[in-house]
Order: structure tokens, then C-alpha cells, then sequence
């Protein structure tokens, strides 16, 4: 039975060029703690949206309006990329 | 062909019981901007992390390595749940 809600999760990552200061202190942390075997740590934001099914659309006007979001307001091209996935 | 470390994504979340003061700043944005089919926004941290295949053992050993530094460092067990994934 389908829910009348969509779930969208959004990952908003630092661009790969960028130095990432969070996640480095983040691994010398680790090494500190012994893990050794983390080369790298890049932290970025993880966002749970839940859209309503009636208001949302078909899946390409919710695609379209998840991208609109992300571009106006959640993400910051000039330094971040997205990614993100509609479930139930 | 295998590269010589395993990217492991991690995604921490706030518990669903306890109020997301973050998200519902980010909701009432979106609804400011026109997107009122947005039900809630939760927000939470990813992380990615780049482990190297030989100090990491094999795929339980690696399982466990990551359950450990999230319970230690990553994440705060009283607030927070988490997820991981393990992708080449």
C-alpha cells in the first residue's frame, strides 16, 4: 500500500577539490584512536525530506522539484555537489 | 580491477523522537520559497570514509572496524542513529 508521503535523502557533499578541515581533524582523530587505515575523511550533510504525495506530482515533477530545492536553497553549487534518491 | 582502499559512506541521524530544531529551520525556508508539499526535513551528517584494504581485513573484520569507530568517535549513541555502506 503506498504511503501518501515520498521520502527524498539528499546528500550534499564537499566538491572533491576543496579542502575538507572538518574531515581532516575528524581522521587525526581517528588515528589517534588507532585506525590507522583511514586514509581519508570527507564529511558533507545528509537531508530527509518527506513530500507529499499529491502536492509532488508525477516522479519526474518530483525529480524536477527536488533539483529546484537543492539549487535554490539546500546546496551551494559553487562549493558542493548533490546527489539524491526518492523512496517510500 | 579492485583499487587498494574501500570507500565506506556513513549516515548519522538524529533519532526520530527528538525534535530536529535544523530541519524545521530548512522546512519553513522551503515553504517560504513556494515548496508547502514538503512535510518535515530532517537533517543529518555523511561521511566518507577512505580505508585501505590491506589494514582492513576482510569484509566482517572492516564491519566491525567502522561499528567501532562510530560508537567511539563518529557518532553519538544518546542522540544519533547510524548507517553504513561499504562500495570499492
Amino acid at each position: 500500500m503506498p504511503t501518501d508521503t515520498v521520502k527524498v535523502k539528499v546528500i550534499v557533499t564537499l566538491k572533491p577539490t576543496l579542502l575538507d578541515a572538518q574531515g581532516r581533524v575528524v581522521k587525526s582523530a581517528l588515528h589517534s584512536l588507532g585506525y590507522s587505515a583511514v586514509n581519508q575523511v570527507r564529511i558533507g550533510k545528509y537531508m530527509e525530506l518527506e513530500i507529499s504525495r499529491a502536492t509532488a506530482g508525477d516522479a519526474a515533477a518530483l525529480d524536477a522539484t527536488v533539483k529546484e530545492m537543492c539549487d535554490r536553497l539546500l546546496v551551494n553549487p559553487v562549493i558542493e555537489n548533490y546527489s539524491f534518491e526518492v523512496t517510500e
